[in-house]
């Protein structure tokens, strides 16, 4: 999906659901998305502005909606929430996410009234999960460790939060088809997925991100090929062999992910030769994909930095200044580099099994930005060496890593 | 979409719905979109069959389910095609659409037992619905020209047409959430979509396109950037300006689009010089996007076809063996083009308004190859002439041509 849509995007995604149904884990994977592909966008999440202003640790009490006070309370921490998100609209934002319950229809009509005067357009994301070992493990894995129960006997913790759903599954209604707006209502994490009046250039490519979510849990190893004969000669680009030293982690990596894959892994490779070679020892064949080749570096192709600098100074003095948004004539940037990368995350997030991708160095900057939810500016500097294996592990809101020098035997 | 996908495709879209609900339009869409990707897909229309075997002409009563006899006639039809269906997929067909109305449980039970024995994933894809302003027009526009109704008074055809519909209308049974398969449903034309179990990467790619599909009628207006100083000299590649030629002819395009274009359109150029310079006198601002720069010629970008020819002699013959699948050193091929250009497409499809893309001789080609449904390996010749602009008109199942060649004036 390209930054560049044909239209100019103010976007409301606006989250309803019960507790642990997962809005925050999908907010936050919509919103790493699009700040990936560079869009201005940003969470406001409701139960963050009632820890803040009203400190952790409400029981479920306060949450039953008889109870005037609490109703009262949480209402007002809503209304905060969504004006900061106006705000952030108001200056230029181009996607909120407002992660809250909006569980009843008068809610979300109100919610879409504020944001359509504001010259928004929402689109309501429902989650709707009665699958109780999800709900199980959701409640395990992200509610004990908030702050509201802090220090609390984990089991009463649980039985605590059960009874907050409860309190709100009283007051719920469903996102109804007549309601006059677009929603995506996902069932059962994508084992059903409704979508109405679904329009729009941005909402209807983020909806190949929400069909292929789910809660697998799988790694992702990505690494660079081993040592090419240009590496040794320090040029850039090119379609080189590898070195001897190349073909012995090719050799090592094999090995590596023959002892720790539990099944199977999905693995993709570029369409140059040192990618594909690294990939030849492996027990599973590789499917190279065009998008994982190298930063095209255009008229820049097979020469060092050094000859860049000598040749082209003012290219050279380009690309440090915006190393991000600098192009290589008749080549790419790191921008582009993200937009053709688009399919291959779609696919990484839709894939169950563990993945493993040999590619390069620019492109594995701008993967791991994905995974790891750098702003950006940071993706071009992303430390990503030779011989070295980065194991991204998924944790409850996103991946975290464990680099893996593969030893490289003397010859 | 990557045609190499990670896995290999053994697809069966079974259209289910009852008659002119657009399911033929649907499959014929798909089609044409999956064999522009290079999937090996057909349609199989059960209606064709019955046409083909048993003569065309049959009136409602044929329809009615109280007639065994056109039930039984009706269900052998079906089965022919079921069968050359298979047949199909057994030789090594990728994705086979399914084009009949399938409206009971029973039959799509059977129809996805016969498949999965024969190792095909089934996808059933419903069209639902009950505008009666889109059915009436659907009827006049293609059931009237069917051979059934030839040579009848179309009053008394669409009457019958509305009889055989009551008839699928007494045993229809909507697809379920309950059928153990995986099932797109389409309501109005994409106002309310259903997604049921969608898995694997076609069917959740699929949906992008699926998801987006209207029946607003508007052209799409396709031209190469007037002429360059790259053309006056018959080089390929590199970014140059506009010949005073061209700028002549960018001149005319946009009084062409002012008095041609009903409502304001959609333009989108590349990112290169010479279509952002043809764009510039159009009274809309044109959006660049990269996916429409010309196919890259790597490292014979900048030449003339004769210095390849001299100087790569190998390469000028393998360009010659296979224009669509040769890739330029360093660049692309035509393939490489066609993947780049499905987002384009995607979102060609989902633009209500009139679209003019100012771009390039490959990359022309191999959209207008898409919009005319022609067989892949015939996009790298067709004719796209400087200074022409091809205009394409909706038509029930596709697009027709017009062709202007506007008269640049003498300087």
């Amino acid at each position: 999906m390209a930054k560049s849509a044909p239209e100019p995007t103010r976007l409301v995604l606006c989250m309803v659901g019960l507790p642990a149904r997962g809005k925050t884990w999908i907010a936050r994977k919509i919103a790493r998305y699009l700040a990936w592909l560079g869009y201005n966008a940003q969470v406001f999440n409701a139960g963050d502005y009632r820890r803040k202003w009203l400190g952790a640790g409400h029981r479920a009490d306060f949450f039953d909606p008889r109870n005037d006070e609490g109703a009262r309370a949480r209402s007002e921490m809503a209304e905060l929430a969504l004006a900061d998100l106006l705000g952030f609209m108001r200056l230029g934002g181009e996607v909120a996410l407002y992660d809250a319950t909006n569980t009843t229809r008068s809610r979300r009509d109100q919610v879409r009234a504020r944001c359509s005067a504001a010259g928004c357009t929402v689109v309501f994301v429902e989650s709707v999960c009665e699958d109780p070992s999800i709900l199980e493990a959701n409640i395990r894995e992200t509610k004990l460790s908030s702050p509201d129960y802090a220090g609390i006997d984990p089991e009463d913790a649980v039985r605590d939060f059960r009874q907050r759903i409860d309190h709100y599954a009283k007051v719920y209604e469903p996102v109804h088809a007549d309601e006059p707006a677009s929603s995506v209502r996902l069932i059962d994490v994508g084992r059903i997925v409704v979508l109405h009046r679904i329009e729009g250039y941005l909402p209807a490519r983020l909806v190949s991100l929400l069909i292929n979510l789910h809660v697998v849990r799988r790694p992702i190893w990505l690494t660079r090929h081993g040592e090419s004969t240009h590496n040794v000669e320090d040029r850039i680009g090119g379609d080189p062999d590898l070195s001897p030293r190349g073909h012995r982690y090719a050799a090592q990596l094999a090995r590596f992910v023959r002892r720790q894959a539990m099944e199977p892994p999905v693995v993709w490779c570029s369409t140059l030769r040192r990618t594909i070679a690294t990939c030849a020892p492996l027990a599973v064949p590789a499917m190279p994909w065009r998008a994982l080749d190298e930063i095209d570096a255009g008229v820049c192709d097979g020469l060092t930095y050094r000859e860049i600098a000598e040749r082209m100074p003012d290219e050279y003095a380009a690309r440090r200044k915006d190393k991000l948004r600098y192009r290589y004539p008749r080549g790419e940037s790191y921008e582009d580099v993200i937009e053709r990368l688009e399919p291959v995350i779609i696919e990484c997030e839709r894939q169950r099994r563990p993945v493993v991708i040999v590619a390069h160095q620019a492109v594995l900057r701008a993967l791991y930005s994905y995974f790891m939810d750098l702003p950006r500016e940071r993706a071009p500097f992303v430390e990503v060496p030779l011989h070295t294996l980065i194991e991204l592990v998924p944790a409850p809101y996103g991946y975290v890593e464990r680099r893996h020098a593969l030893a490289i035997e003397a010859e």
